[in-house]
Formats: C-alpha cells, structure tokens, sequence
C-alpha cells in the first residue's frame, strides 16, 4: 500500500469511522487488521464514498469503476493532473467527464480530501476528535494540515474541513455553498489559489457574507506567487488589488496569512462581536500603551478619551501620579486585583467604549517564572470578563524562546478554559477584532443575537476545549 | 529605601560593577551590605554619577547637591514632571536649568536609564552580562525592559542601552550621535514618542543612517496614539504619514511593533546583507511555497524565475513529477538531505538570486515530537549554510502553544548556535530581510565588506551566546 493510502487508513482507524471500510490493493489481502480487496468491483458491497490513492494514469479506469459500483463521491489524493503541465491538464478534464456522465462527485485531485470530526472522517489521525463551529476551505493540503494543526493546539474545533486541490469538479463556491448551509458551520475560512468560475464566485461570496462570516486567505496574490498556484495546484492567479476589491465587494474578510485566519477563528470563536468599534484600553506601562493605542487606530478601531465624568469615576480610586486615565488606562493600582476589577467595571458601565482590550504585563524574566502577580491580575480579569456584559480580550506578549513564551503559555492555557480570547500581539489582537467587526456589520441578521446568551458565557459547546 | 533605588542598587551588584557604589538615604546607614550615606553632600569621595530615585519635590536640591560635588551626569528614574501637567513641566524645566549652569548632563526624568553591560551598569540583573553590537535608544521604561529581554532571550546582545524618558536635557540626537561614533555599536534601534528638537533629529538620523542603520519604532503614530504619549513622556507627537515621509527622506528604517524590531536586529546580527533582492525559496509543500512567494514580494523582495539552465541542472536530480523547480522550489527530495544539499548548491551557484529562505516543514504534531527528519534536514542547511557564499535563512513556523511551538524552539536553538537566523513566519523573515537590504543599500561605506569572512562564519563574536 501506498504511503497516502496508508494515512487516509490510519485516520479513518484512529478516529473509529463506524461504516464499512474496503482496503483496496491488487497485491495486499490484509491492511491494518482489515479484509483487503483486489479491486472496486472485487467489493461485497457498493461503496458510497472513495479515497484514490493510486498512480494518475490509472484513475480513468477508477472512475469508471466506481461508477459500475453506484459510487456518490471521490476524493482524489492522487497528483499529476492539470498541476503538471498540459498532458495532465488533458487527463484530468477526462476523469471530470467520466465522473460528470455517472454522476459522481470528485474532490481534487491532488488534495487531501475531507476532514469531518463528527463523522470521523479525517485526513489525519492527528487532529481532534472534537467537533466545532469553524469550516474551512483550502486549495492546498499542507495549508490545511497547518490550519486544522495550529487551530486544534490554539483551541479552535472545526465543523468540515476541505482540502479540493485542483478542484476538477466541486469547486470553491460549491465548498462554500455547503458550509453556508451546514448547520454545524457558524464561521468560514477559506485558501484559495485560483477560482475556477468568477462569476458564480462573486455571486455566491457576496450572498454567503451576509449568512456566516468568511475570511479568505489569498495564495498567489503576487506576481511571482501566483506563477507558483500555475505549478502547485494549476491555478491562474490574479493581481492583489483586484483581489482587495473582491473582498470589499463581496464583504468576505481579507487575511494575509494562517496565522492571520487562526486570529479570526479565535475571536469569532471565544468573542461576542462588539456593537461598536471603540476601544478601552487598559495597560501595564506608557510605551506598551502607547503602541497597543496606535496599534488599534491602525486596525481601523477607534480609542476615545474619556468623558469628564468617568475619568472623574476613575479618580476616586486611581491616584493621579504616575497614573493615565483618560484610555489608556494605565496606573499602579493596576496591579491590586480588586482596584483593577473596579477599572474594568467602570469601563464597562460608561459606554463610552464597546470593548475592552487587556493587555498584561511582560513578566517573564527568568525561569522559575514568577507568575503570581499575573495569576491574580489575570483571575480578576477572568471573573470581570463574565460580571461584565461588553466583550474583553487578553494580550500577553510572549517570545521566540521556551524561557520568553513560558508566561502566555500559562496564560493562554486558564484564558483558553475561561473561554476568554487571547493575543500574543497587540497589532493581532486589533486586527482580529476589527475583522470580526466588519464580518458582525456585513450580516443580515444580528446572528449572534440569539444566542447573546451563550456567546456571553465562558465558552461554546464544543469549540474550547 | 524605595522600590526603584532597589532595582538599581540590584542590577549594580549582581553585574558586578567594578567602581565605588554609594547608596545614599536619610534614614537607613546600610543598604544590601553596602554602606549608606545621609546624603550626597556626606560622601566620602566625588561620584562621578548618580541614579536619582527620590521623589520629584526634591530633585533641585538633589542637582543642587550633585553640582557641588562634581557630578557629571544625572539618570533621573522620578516621574511626576511634564508628563504629569504645566506644573511638572515647569519643574522639569527648573532642574534642566539648574544642570545645564552646573555643567551637569541628565538623562530623563522618568526613564531607567542605561544598560551598558560592558562597564556593568545596568537597569535590570536579569538582562544579559555578554555584550553585543546593537544599540538601542528608548523614550519607554517598559519598551526598552521588553526589547532587551527579549532580545536578550532571542541570542540577541546589546552594546548600550539607554531608555530616556521625556528627555529633558540629552534628547534622542544626542544618543543617536552618541551610537553613530561608539565603536561597539553596529547596528541602532530607537523607540521614539515625540522628538524634542526637529530640525537637528532631522539633520542627525539624515547623516547617521550613512554610517551605520537605523530602525525606528514609533509611538503615537495615530492621533490616539499621540494623545497617549502626552500622558506617558510629555511628547506631542506627529501624524504618520509625516513620519513615514521623515524615514523615507532620512534614510531610517520604519518598523511598526517591538517584534518587528527584534527582527531587523536578528537580520542584522547573523546575515550578511545580501547584493541584491532577488530571493530563491526552498519550501515544502505547494501552499506553503506559494504563501512564502507571496510574503516575499510583498516586502518589496523578487522571487525570479529560474533559467533554463539552472533548471536543467535541477532536472539531473530532482525528479519532475509532484516537484516545482522555477522557484520556489518544492520537491519530495527535499526530505533526502543529500539532494537538499545538491538543491542549495545549485541555486547559490547559479547568480540568479541572492539569498535563500528555506522554509521547514511543520512537523510538529504531538509529544513527542517527531523530529528526526527535521533534524537531518536542518543539519543539511546549516553545512550548507557555510559552504556557501550568498546568505541563507531559515524559517519555521510554531504556534502558541508548548506543543505546536516545540518544533520551533528545537530549530531556533541550534540555529542560534550555528549562527543562522531563524524566523517563525515566512513574512517576518521577508520584512526583515527587506529591511536589512534597505539599511544596507544606505551606508556610505560598504560597512560589511571589510568584515565579510567575519560575517559570513557562523557568528560574530559576542553577538550569540
């Protein structure tokens, strides 16, 4: 067996996929335990749903024989179609005929298929078992494993996940289409290299915006990345600045890369979308309150000073010296848990802000950590976040080293049980926000509204850990 | 004694500073094992310099005390002086007078003054006792702690750092001069809020940038922005669009958050600058090479496409199906380290670009991590890496947590060692390297030539640990 093969087997092993499923292998009579068959038609029973791990050239002949044996969907792993030059572009618009005539769905080739935790089916037995409300798109496998990696560790569980590759029949808007629809979906993500029917695309970005908010990760976006889409997943790519213009149109959200989309999911995940784009800022230092400020204004949100009457609020129990209270906040008491508690209630109260952004002091020094100033600054900030009724986020810088990132590990991990957001950047933070904004703003209806409630509390079933 | 003196006091001992140390306070006749005076006017010999911690009223009788012992410089840690009001500001005033008549230079009020590990001075015992070649100017107490611990953490070594709050007498012309002729420093950061003289800063970063690169990060670029840092430094700051216009005009290189610093130092302390933009791109994966190509060219690098020669030469031993030669290159040899080798080889040869980015595969999946392949290929890179002339950099991306971030710490660590610099995001590395390239482009003199086989070795002395 095939080394592709042997992981799209292991995966529906490990996640305990409870239907039937057939090893096919001309040479194999057993793979993993499990009865293997020479051929498709060898089978005992018809098959709904058909992994292709094998050569290029043999896949008019699979086609084929899954259409004898009434097959609804194939997911081809398999490389050397249009991604290769011509003679591949040739054989793959044969096998999308094949298809077409026994009215078999095909997603790729040269992708990695599906990722579906509530169905077990998964390209990977490394991702979670868990299912959650973020589906996603990618033209690319290694975008994909990525994503669904580096969401699972940060938190975010995932409803479906497509990788289509060359996208030969199910194309992006079909993928988005579905998700639009799904009842499991509640946000969109999607990589996309090169579309294959822009005018259907427009249309249905433009109507699936205003259902589910979508960001869009653009691969090819440049001259020379975009000569790369031709040879990776055959894709003609377009110029940047018609693709900003899309986004605009269509009111889908521009990311610029995984982490970028990562950053969305999280605030879409753990953050009630604010009525509003004016922030409170509350920092440990002037210079760090100074950039998280102009880090803010840059992501397009709004830091207004203080009316008269809450800054005189605040004075009755932050001493001036040494203290910035016309937003941002920054003060000694800060570090005194129930005058920081005070702050963050007064904040809330005067609706002169629609959100709070936290941003906790750099701590780490040298390890053992001394953490026990941030644990109580950060339990206040916890137990305020739910007292509370406007949404708050966290940001704890942290470093490239085991030594510098050990403090926003432990933070990042309580935040991530209390369902709280959290940035490892201020500029991240601000960006991710002000993109969760203009997805609340573009919906048609108050989608969170509903579910006020729940979006309130600490996390969503399902989607923390 | 007070919480600041203590911090001081501190970092003089634990870096060992070799001169007479006088804590001076009314009430205590010994302070840590040293000691203590009643006052200046009681020591038993001139010093030479004083840390001043007491509280803002009395800091004109402190001058006044200073003057008549023959003090040449005052670091003044106090707040409570224009940053706090016209009344703070007026005193702010009276004490830069009562220095200047008295020969006396200050440095501050409200600031932590230097780190200078060479002579042992410094505002922290937790920071780095090696000495380095970056230079770094900050108007934040809290920027300058966070970029050298960091920095620090990052392998980066400083040669003097001096955090100057609202420069009240020595102003950010006068440290930039100060860097420009010091002979340890190679490279400069500033973290600057509001300039205090125009014309001259103007006229100083102008010439400075000649001789030696500068990167500025500055606070209170927005109108937010710049209100804040009236209430943190007493700056009134500009608009950005003027700033981005001084950069440009100055030759200074813009960056936009305390990361991005980090990383121009990075850069800047183990690559040779390159000749020119031209980037080759050795990536695995299709998304990853075509997000990588994306990143490259958006920071104003080209990724060429390669000759029909050099990818003849490719052809020999890299086989067509399921690879991308043209740049990026992308192949399933890539995982052989032997041929990844013979690849590196044949793009250093061939002139067409000017330096690599390597970006490894994310491995990292769960504990334990299987990085055996990792290994051999960054071994690989790193031989490569000396055996080559054009400079070559690594990427590898991490997440945000211990698991997904294990992978990178491994790679950065032995990277660190072998003196290759190492990024998390293909687009940090990109910004760096571009920046890198613009500072490089502005010196009169070819800075690095003379150092080349210096810079080119794994490291540079004092520079990583």
């Amino acid at each position: 067996m095939n080394q592709g093969a042997g992981v799209f087997l292991d995966s529906l092993i490990a996640f305990g996929y409870q239907g039937d499923i057939y090893p096919v292998n001309p040479k194999l009579s057993e793979i993993r335990g499990l009865k293997s068959y020479p051929s498709l038609i060898s089978l005992p029973r018809d098959p709904d749903y058909v992994v292709c791990c094998i050569p290029a050239a043999l896949t008019p002949q699979l086609v084929k024989d899954c259409a004898s044996r009434g097959v609804r969907a194939i997911s081809i792993y398999t490389a050397g179609f249009s991604e290769a030059g011509d003679q591949g572009a040739e054989l793959e618009k044969h096998i999308a005929g094949l298809a077409r005539q026994a009215g078999i769905r095909l997603i790729g080739p040269n992708c990695m298929g599906l990722y579906c935790p509530k169905t077990r089916l998964s390209y990977s037995s490394l991702l979670s078992r868990e299912a959650g409300g973020v589906g996603l798109l990618c033209q690319s496998g290694g975008i994909s494993l990525a994503l669904t990696i580096m969401g699972n560790f940060m938190g975010i569980r995932f409803s479906k996940v497509v990788s289509y590759g060359n996208a030969a029949d199910l194309n992006e808007a079909d993928f988005l289409e579905y998700l639009s629809q799904d009842n499991d979906t509640r946000v969109m993500g999607a990589y996309i290299e090169g579309v294959r029917d822009g005018h259907r695309f427009l249309g249905t970005l433009t109507r699936l915006t205003r259902l589910k908010p979508v960001a869009v990760l653009k691969g090819g976006r440049t001259a020379a990345g975009s000569k790369a889409t031709a040879s990776h997943t055959g894709s003609f790519a377009g110029d940047e600045r018609i693709w900003r213009g899309l986004c605009r149109q269509t009111g889908a959200v521009e990311v610029h890369s995984s982490e970028e989309m990562i950053d969305f999911f999280e605030a879409w995940s753990r953050l009630k979308p604010p009525k509003g784009r004016r922030v409170g800022i509350i920092a440990w230092g002037g210079g760090p309150s100074v950039v998280t400020t102009d880090d803010c204004e840059s992501a397009g949100l709004i830091v207004p000073t203080l009316s008269i009457k809450t800054r005189t609020d605040l004075k009755a129990f932050v001493p001036e010296p040494g203290s910035s209270i016309n937003n941002p906040i920054d003060s000694p008491v800060l570090a005194n848990p129930a005058l920081l508690s005070k702050v963050i209630e007064t904040m809330a109260l005067c609706r002169e802000v629609d959100l709070l952004i936290i941003r906790l002091p750099f701590a780490v020094a040298r390890p053992p950590f001394d953490l026990e100033v941030t644990d109580t600054i950060l339990e206040a900030v916890i137990q305020m976040s739910k007292a509370v009724d406007i949404p708050m986020t966290v940001v704890q810088p942290h470093g490239e080293t085991p030594e510098s990132s050990g403090q926003f590990f432990v933070v990042h991990r309580r935040c991530l049980e209390a369902g709280l957001p959290v940035f490892s950047t201020t500029r991240r933070a601000a960006d991710a926000i002000s993109r969760l904004i203009q997805a609340a703003y573009r919906l048609d209806r108050p989608w969170m509204a509903d579910e006020e409630t729940e979006a309130c509390s600490s996390r969503r079933p399902g989607e923390a850990q």
